[in-house]
């Protein structure tokens, strides 16, 4: 590709949006964006972009698809950056007919760089724009992996419902009991310091996101089920005062959270 | 006081008596260890030494004071370091009448300095030891604080039983489906990545000391309560798809949050 595809944004108003605005005028692009109340339409970018990238919320990311895609050119690309894929994947291989990839960057607009940040690839339609895609995001050091729609849908329930779970279940509770944060914070060990700050980290998320990766994650309450299992299993244990049934279930975790520490 | 008391570690062999013994030799003080098979007995070190440091398993805590603690001269200084403090300064108190103080280093054997390393102090019988003792920690730049027994255990059952407790779940059900870490890692996001350092640092952790903090802090079974009745409700609101219910415990978990980001 020797003249630079001209990237369009549809939702480039938001925070995601606007990150990714940015990401690609730093780098010479020329970039149009549409959002509620812009000048061009969704429709109008489709039809004249090279490169769409849909960074909506997820709640009207079909409708959104199915209006545009099939506006977009055969040799064009259409990407979003969904926290989930499953679903979202299928929709685009669905309404447009040009290639396809689903982008999932592992990191919130608060970031300056994407530098030793995370994104997920899962694979569409196509290998051309894939290409060139992971090796932009690459060359600007970014960790890309590629995984299935499927597989990443997987791990998301571990990594973001059942982690949010936890920290919104951390929060409630001291807030519910009225514990003075900035006492618990002073004497806290280091595991439970670095506890905290993840909890401190939901102040910048979006509530609507994480309701929606709660919901709409078909592995979730699959995830959930069986840390909900653990915990009452863990709980009956402290109650019943079941020393040597402890200590078992913690060398376990001991012995599987070593392949963490290598 | 001109002349360095002379120190007595009771445990002396233990991960963290022998911290304790390179801590004060370092410090250019006498040390005598007592521990199973040493030339010197517990009671030979009660006898002879200006300063006890006792530093046993939780288990044989009340044994060990009982059987050394009335051999210890009235202008003594006892004091431990045991991760719970109610029972322990209360037993203290009982079997001797030399000065008492309750201590907790918030922090493991692995830590080289305790530079930084947050110590809890809780007063027990007397105000020259406690002095010395609070200013030779300060001294060394340790984060030395001072609670009551009673307000320790009670914040230890947020800071480690409750964390803990979370930390051998997760471990547990990331086990059971036989999730690889590796790929798990490789697709985590900032908060999860960080929570599995925590889960990881288990590893270094000895399971009848974790155990022992479960079963035995008075305020346990009520902090964990907690935390399953608002994981329940969580879940709950989850499974129903209670989208606007979910957004509003975000929120409020949002405001109590906000206190840490100060």
């Amino acid at each position: 590709m020797k003249i630079k595809p001209i990237i369009g944004i549809i939702g480039g108003q938001g925070r995601m949006g606007k990150w990714f605005v940015n990401f690609f005028r730093q780098r010479q692009f020329e970039v149009l964006i549409s959002d509620i109340n812009t000048k061009l339409s969704s429709v109008e970018l489709a039809r004249v972009c090279d490169v769409i990238l849909i960074s909506v919320p997820m709640e009207v990311f079909e409708e959104i698809v199915r209006k545009t895609a099939p506006f977009m050119r055969r040799e064009a690309f259409l990407t979003d950056i969904c926290s989930l894929k499953q679903k979202q994947v299928e929709c685009m291989l669905q309404y447009a007919v040009c290639e396809v990839t689903g982008t999932h960057p592992l990191f919130g607009p608060a970031e300056e760089s994407i530098k030793g940040r995370r994104v997920a690839l899962c694979r569409g339609r196509g290998e051309k724009w894939f290409d060139w895609w992971k090796s932009l995001l690459s060359s600007e050091e970014a960790l890309v992996f590629e995984l299935s729609p499927q597989e990443h849908d997987f791990y998301m329930a571990w990594v973001q419902a059942l982690n949010h779970f936890i920290l919104v279940g951390i929060g409630k509770s001291l807030k519910e009991k009225q514990i003075d944060i900035n006492k618990l914070r002073m004497v806290a060990t280091p595991s439970f310091e670095r506890q905290m700050e993840i909890v401190s980290r939901l102040v910048y998320q979006d509530p609507k996101l994480y309701s929606t990766i709660q919901m709409s994650n078909p592995y979730t309450l699959t995830v959930l089920d069986t840390f909900m299992d653990n915990l009452d299993r863990l709980f009956a244990t402290i109650k019943m005062q079941d020393d040597q049934k402890f200590i078992d279930i913690f060398r376990q975790v001991q012995d599987y959270a070593g392949g963490l520490c290598d």
